[in-house]
């Protein structure tokens, strides 16, 4: 990978409009043995057609065998092999919810847990408290003010935070303070190299005034830190691919990663892929990549709820034709991993992809989109990373490499 | 990549006789959907006893969604990436003239232009003028002499010439001098590392006495140089694979990469797959792989011309028997790339391939030469750089790795 070099290079520029759908955890498994997997199972007609016309393959989101996170699968779907971009969670995070992390900024990602009277910890999630009861506690955290630098603090949700420091002399090389156990205290924010010594004791500062805020909250009265990072400095989409690139998606997570990439991500009303849809259909002539990213058909595998994924992916089928009505020049619809149902997790399975692209597509012989279908396509089992250089291809988009 | 280090370790000699028939621009796209491609509309029953009895893949001739030019195509095939070998284009068309460039020596591609009274480009390739008429200008530019260096320069084709320069002191760190649009004057040749700037000097001097020359030309009175470049110094095909290998090709330029890789470029009359095949027989003792390049595939390709490039392929096909005869131990048939008729250029699509070979070959179930047959063949889709290793193995010339 990082053939960025050469996707730089050979971009080129016109008015093909390009759409990524990525139904996150897409993949999935039969559950019993012989039987349809999610996606074989779903009554998905226009899917189907779109598979037809177009060409399948399956998509290996970072190596085989790795089960992917969704920030890891995201960054591979967007062209950066994540083993070698390497984007911290605090960053992660922040960027989720909208808080920038510039050059020389560090975030951690905070988890509230509860301690005991002795300080050390009863509950590492604070009893995964609703986010409802985790903003008024947030709200006393973002009053904490530590002289030379600027602290921003914003709710994930439940009991997920982001909390990140400007200032002059600042980097991010510092351990987790979560011990991974109940039973013990949280660790101190311990920096590896010299550089890192100076936000170590002012995230140690914070952690201990945030403790004094909070030791009457009955719920969460303590706080872990990890994923201490900085801005990854990646390399942007208008850049590499010269795109203009817009994210739709309604999970903080995902907003916050193509904001990374240098999409730019829209506010819209709803949640529903219609919604998605018709937030496309309104930015269509500002926009040549769209990336529209549905959560569901993930959370549902996670449940463990076959029939309920199906469903999920039955009602983006269902609001399909509101996307092709705009006439997108390249579809390619795939997920960032599989997360069976069976399985209720994220696992190691290859992905479903599927390239829609009337003027330029060579068609296979497949008429359905499920996994079989995709591991018989003409893409064959290819690096998630190749996807973004087959769009583009497929958009007309990279000049020829010699002549 | 660059697995040339094994390849050396690995080969070992027998007499098996290898040949890579390569069908320039073989994929192709149905004119309409559900149509057939190119290959798969060819009547082409020799081929695909081939194909029932031999194994079928596709090749990925640089990268996922990379449209590649003929010559890293061929470097592809010939086990190169071309991403990591680069070679010059002024060498490439140098070669293709059978100029060869040495170690020290400079090459440039030329395009005849033409220029106004104020000196200013109007046509930046001549009005392509034919070869015909650009014959007796380059016999002009050949009597151009500069005191310590010696100079060739050879017509390619229609406005298109390459320049080498032989001397002490020669470095071809040097831009192009094509601006790269009309009205403006040839840029200057301009070093861009102290070593080079000799040579730019000498080139310098060289377009203005070639301007003096061709001031009354009417077609052509000036030039541009682009890819002023020097022997790429490649690894040798009978280092790297222990093969005596001989390139069969009519066009300049698929013989010029054939030479830079060490295959003996073979003179014969005819310019057929007859007259081809027919050289292979006159040769086939004295060598062990044959490479043999078919152009017009690509031609027709680029012309559009589906039904024309359909018989171009039932020609080959027909005269396959010629080069059976001879009983190859291994017959690799592919692309380079592919230059589907819809789209009049080279695509980015994978190549259809076949390797045949009666003694080692893992058959699939594929039962004809197609694209969507590749796509199911049991060789999978693997990049074109693999295809020499395939061949060695399917010769029994790779021994085992380890114990």
């Amino acid at each position: 990978m990082a053939d960025f070099k050469w996707m730089s290079e050979l971009h080129q520029k016109n008015k093909t409009k390009m759409v990524l759908l990525v139904m996150d955890g897409l993949g999935g498994l039969p559950m019993e043995a012989g039987g349809p997997t999610e996606l074989e199972a779903a009554d998905t007609p226009n899917m189907d057609r779109l598979a037809k016309e177009g060409v399948l393959g399956q998509t290996i989101p970072i190596r085989r065998g790795f089960t992917p996170g969704s920030g890891p699968a995201h960054l591979s779907l967007f062209g950066y092999d994540p083993l070698e971009y390497d984007v911290g969670r605090g960053v992660l995070e922040a960027s989720g919810v909208g808080v920038h992390v510039n050059k020389g900024d560090v975030a951690a990602r905070g988890n509230f847990c509860t301690v005991d009277a002795d300080g050390l910890i009863s509950d590492r999630r604070a009893g995964r408290i609703s986010s409802e009861d985790a903003l008024p506690i947030i709200k006393k955290l973002q009053d904490i003010s530590i002289p030379g630098i600027s602290i921003e603090t914003e709710l994930v949700r439940e009991y997920r935070f982001a909390v990140v420091m400007r200032g002059d002399g600042l980097e991010a090389d510092i351990d987790d303070t979560d011990p991974q156990k109940t039973g013990v205290a949280p660790l101190p924010a311990r920096a590896n190299s010299a550089g890192s010594e100076r936000a170590a004791q002012l995230f140690n500062d914070w952690m201990k005034l945030a403790r004094e805020k909070l030791s009457d909250e009955p719920k969460a009265n303590a706080m872990t830190l990890r994923g201490f990072s900085t801005d990854p400095a990646l390399p942007q989409f208008p850049d590499i691919y010269g795109l203009r690139a817009a994210c739709i998606a309604v999970y903080p997570m995902y907003r916050g990663v193509s904001h990374l990439v240098g999409m730019e991500v829209q506010e819209f009303e709803g949640e529903h892929p219609e919604d998605e849809f018709a937030a496309a259909a309104r930015l269509w002539d500002e926009f040549d990549f769209f990336f529209i990213h549905i959560k569901k058909t993930d959370s549902r595998g996670e449940d463990g709820d076959f029939d309920a994924k199906v469903k999920i992916m039955e009602g983006v089928d269902k609001a399909l034709p509101k996307l092709l009505a705009l006439k997108p020049d390249v579809l390619a619809i795939t997920g960032d991993h599989s997360t069976p149902a069976r399985m209720k997790a994220h696992s190691f399975h290859p992905v479903p992809a599927l390239i829609w692209a009337p003027e330029t597509v060579r068609e296979d012989d497949q008429s359905a989109f499920g996994e079989r279908a995709c591991a018989h396509g003409g893409l064959g089992t290819f690096p998630a990373t190749d996807l973004m250089p087959l769009m583009l291809a497929h958009a007309n988009r990279l000049a020829k490499y010699g002549a």
